[in-house]
């Protein structure tokens, strides 16, 4: 089958890759719609925490059972037997394996094997292309997650940090998103959210949200966020960057802020987000290209500009 | 009256210094015993996030009234009017003073003028050199205020680590405290709490803790706190440094760490358990030194091996 590759830091398209080993507790999964997420382009980079992936990439998508039902599936394969999967679930098990991050082939290919415990079905009538969203909606859902009381500010108006802005205002928080591109902060504005362009901000802003989100994948995320939060106020850190920059953390102790890393969420509520019609993320949808084009899709998603970019097997 | 005062970045002794100006809504209080913080060192210093302060330094002490009653206090002064007060107290009112900090003449005086509501009465019967404690006490069982289900590992064994080590094992938590002194952790054993020495950690150690508090004063401790935190458990900082240093804050976004910034405590509780008998810090006292001596409790605070050097007006 035809597959997009990682191999010794080379990313080429494999037109024939071996088929999926398929294991007694997996199923079979024919990949429809794949959408390159920020994380590719890291491990592609060498990112800090992954190094070394090498295989199929790729790790969103809607793909289709042999007996037709549509299918998402949460990334994460954990052991099962350990304390973290007992108390946290597989998500965290540092034995983990990830479908295109770490130690199992991912979704840029005609066919990938998933175990059938991480599968959700796809309600009839979700779109291909809304149900591509489940896996990082779902990450950005898990932002509701932290109790939140005032007003939620999100930096950063990429892919993820739109998605966020979308999620909150759906489920009825008061949110602002601030970024850099009028393009993408228009696909927000566009559904009622509230939105700012950063230079705006000035250098030294006063501090006006309950709950900040950086979202804005650079380390200067954290230090505009804590310029904004209220004292007390929850920090959502979706950013992970592989250079670390020196930055000042006193204002976390003085302000006595709550910095919270947040990674993946809840796929069944991401399904349940996009089958209720409250969001519609294809806005954000920049291209698409045929899998046989995926390492253009990859770099596409990349420039500047881009926000969604799919691979259509 | 004599004062240790900050004047253009020189400490000196002023042994001719004006009394304190005592408003309507203030009481005098005569000072009993005082403590050197590691706070007043970096003012000293010229802490990050406190430049230029000026004026008579101090903020852990005891004192009497005119009437003779003991009393401690609550060093944040709010202003009382604006939405942070009402949300969260003075204690994060963005235009607070704060005793010997900022704003406000602060303790290594032979008096001082507080507002009323900011005073605790210290009960008859609690010694001094137990009282002394409250306000570092105090911040350190504010980090109870954090739920925790498992153990807590508290690193660095200077007075503030120590304290926060002897708080939690007060009060019933599984705690291991981690230093690099054999003599300062040796007070935390003594009482039955756990210990270790940094070194016998190694470079690359396991997660063991569903709490991790960093009391180093280093920009190292973070990255140790962040080894040791088994994943979704909750990082407490007390640690706030001068010098940013570029620290990989990835770990956070994939284990799901919480880090919550933690300052200042209620002083009725540090009260409450200082007259309860549960818990004794008078080992971690170091030297005392009369008022007229101050720059040199100073001096010896902030040398290795120094844990609670008092200054006794």
């Amino acid at each position: 089958m035809r597959a997009l590759i990682l191999d010794e830091g080379e990313l080429r398209l494999d037109p024939d890759h071996p088929e999926p080993e398929v294991g007694p507790a997996d199923a079979l999964v024919h990949v429809r719609r794949a959408s390159v997420c920020a994380t590719d382009l890291e491990i592609l980079r060498g990112y800090g925490s992954l190094p070394g992936y090498r295989g199929v990439l790729g790790h969103e998508f809607v793909g289709e059972l042999d007996d037709g039902r549509r299918v998402v599936a949460d990334i994460n394969i954990g052991c099962g037997a350990c304390r973290v999967c007992a108390s946290e679930g597989g998500r965290h098990c540092p034995a983990r394996t990830t479908l295109g991050i770490r130690d199992r082939p991912g979704v840029f290919a005609e066919r990938v094997a998933i175990p059938r415990a991480n599968l959700i079905e796809v309600p009839d009538g979700l779109d291909d292309e809304l149900a591509v969203f489940a896996e990082p909606l779902a990450a950005a859902l898990h932002v509701l997650d932290e109790p939140c009381e005032g007003p939620t500010t999100v930096l950063g108006d990429g892919k993820l940090g739109l998605l966020i802005a979308l999620a909150l205002h759906a489920e009825g928080r008061a949110v602002e998103l601030i970024g850099r591109h009028p393009t993408k902060l228009e696909i927000a504005a566009g559904v009622g959210v509230a939105t700012l362009l950063e230079a705006e901000l000035g250098d030294d802003p006063r501090p006006r949200a309950a709950m900040v989100v950086d979202a804005t994948g650079s380390p200067g995320g954290l230090r505009r966020a804590m310029q904004l939060a209220w004292p007390r106020a929850t920090i959502v850190l979706k950013t992970t960057t592989k250079q670390p920059a020196p930055i000042d953390l006193s204002p976390i102790v003085v302000h006595e802020l709550r910095v919270v890393g947040s990674r993946c969420g809840d796929l069944r509520r991401a399904i349940a987000v996009l089958a209720s019609g409250r969001l519609d993320p294809r806005a954000l949808i920049t291209a698409r290209y045929p899998l046989a084009q995926a390492t253009r899709a990859l770099e596409h998603a990349g420039e500047p500009g881009s926000l969604a970019t799919l691979i259509v097997p």
